[in-house]
């Protein structure tokens, strides 16, 4: 341990995470090999080996076998602030989108979910569509919506894979006005972690929300997991 | 394997997970124990054990050797909407707020930080401040905040272990008009795990943020860590 209270490797792994983070290294280019890092910082191969590996931890960089260790792409940024479909966010992040409709359902009156301590419930039926949706081909966020059934009778007889907010205005005439979410940061579970095709440790957000049309009626509620690991949320805080 | 894809243990977690969020299971109380899964669902001892450890895992539940599983408290709620001190989000938490200063230094003119792809600098010399800071005693979260030293010069003479916000406001006169962030979701770190106190492998929200005084002067940049198991973040989305 060094003076400031960290090993040696993180200092090292935080040193080359700060020039991914500041573009000094871009995406796609190699991050320092072991033996750099030996040469550079004076260090034992097992000091180096434990540099990489928790750059790559922390989602800055993957390995490529047998070629060396790469700066990750940029995450996909969701500005949390603005009601924006999936497929409108992966077409700004230049990403093909494409959703698999995972399961339809319809359940008994008095569904509800508690989003930031309150409880709201829809009234009526309630169709649950169990979703995952895709950027360039590759699993990205796991959802559940819950649909008012009266407010759009008949919605799951529609095709689901593309935009739910663009059949909500288009087929049912319905204004969103608000989304009030909840995001957690989680580790994600082997259910999903199934989905998206991954085996190691992941993180992710568990985000609840509900949805207002009009004046605040509750069009749906929703529960989603975002890949942590391909995901950043952008949000603005005014006084 | 279940016709849905998820394994036995996966839907008895997430059925207990839910009756944890919908309320229906209090913070405080016992979540159903493994004699109780084993009776309720007609499973396994292991399948009902890593039933148990998937709501661990997720941190809806802790386990108190010899006593059993416990709903853990709730998360603090912090809105990412409203420009809000760590003082006053862990009042409204009803918990008692502390700092410990780490470290405080003066940088070189220079510094910047890339927040949702713009970087921002801050004009002249930085004072670089690192704190830990504390809800009713128990560390929640690990920030660096670069401070412009013309807008507040000689400030790491002052008092920091309180609302730097605060000290812009009544020190400096400054008034902060926004705050623009970047919400990502990681594993912590061994570095910040030992700053928590933390041994078990924990999610976390890694935040980059740059706040603005008046119409638009960078004021500081930060770099903070909270952690994942006692944070949730609320953001309402508008069209």
């Amino acid at each position: 341990m060094e003076a400031n209270g960290l090993a040696k490797y993180l200092q090292i792994s935080r040193e080359i995470i700060a020039r991914i983070r500041n573009g000094d290294l871009q995406p796609g280019t190699k991050v320092p090999s072991e033996n750099e890092i030996i040469a550079t910082y004076g260090v034992s191969n097992t000091t180096a080996r434990k540099a990489l590996q928790q750059i790559e931890l922390q989602g800055y960089a993957q390995r490529v076998k047998g070629k060396g260790t790469f700066v990750r792409n940029q995450d996909v940024v969701r500005s949390a602030t603005r009601i924006l479909s999936f497929t409108e966010n992966m077409r700004q992040a230049g990403l093909e989108p494409a959703t698999r409709v995972l399961h339809t359902d319809k359940v008994p009156p008095g569904f509800s979910l508690v989003v930031n301590g309150r409880r709201y419930s829809i009234a009526g039926p309630v169709y649950k569509v169990h979703r995952l949706r895709f950027g360039d081909g590759v699993p990205m966020l796991l959802e559940t919506r819950y649909i008012s059934a009266a407010l759009c009778p008949g919605i799951t007889d529609l095709d689901l894979s593309c935009s739910l907010y663009r059949i909500y205005e288009e087929e049912y005439q319905l204004h969103l006005s608000r989304i009030d979410q909840m995001l957690r940061s989680i580790i994600l579970d082997s259910g999903s972690m199934h989905f998206f095709d991954l085996s190691e440790t992941t993180p992710g957000f568990y985000i609840e929300a509900v949805t207002f049309a009009g004046k605040g009626t509750v069009l749906e509620l929703e529960k989603s997991i975002y890949r942590g690991d391909k995901y950043e949320f952008a949000v603005s805080a005014t006084a």
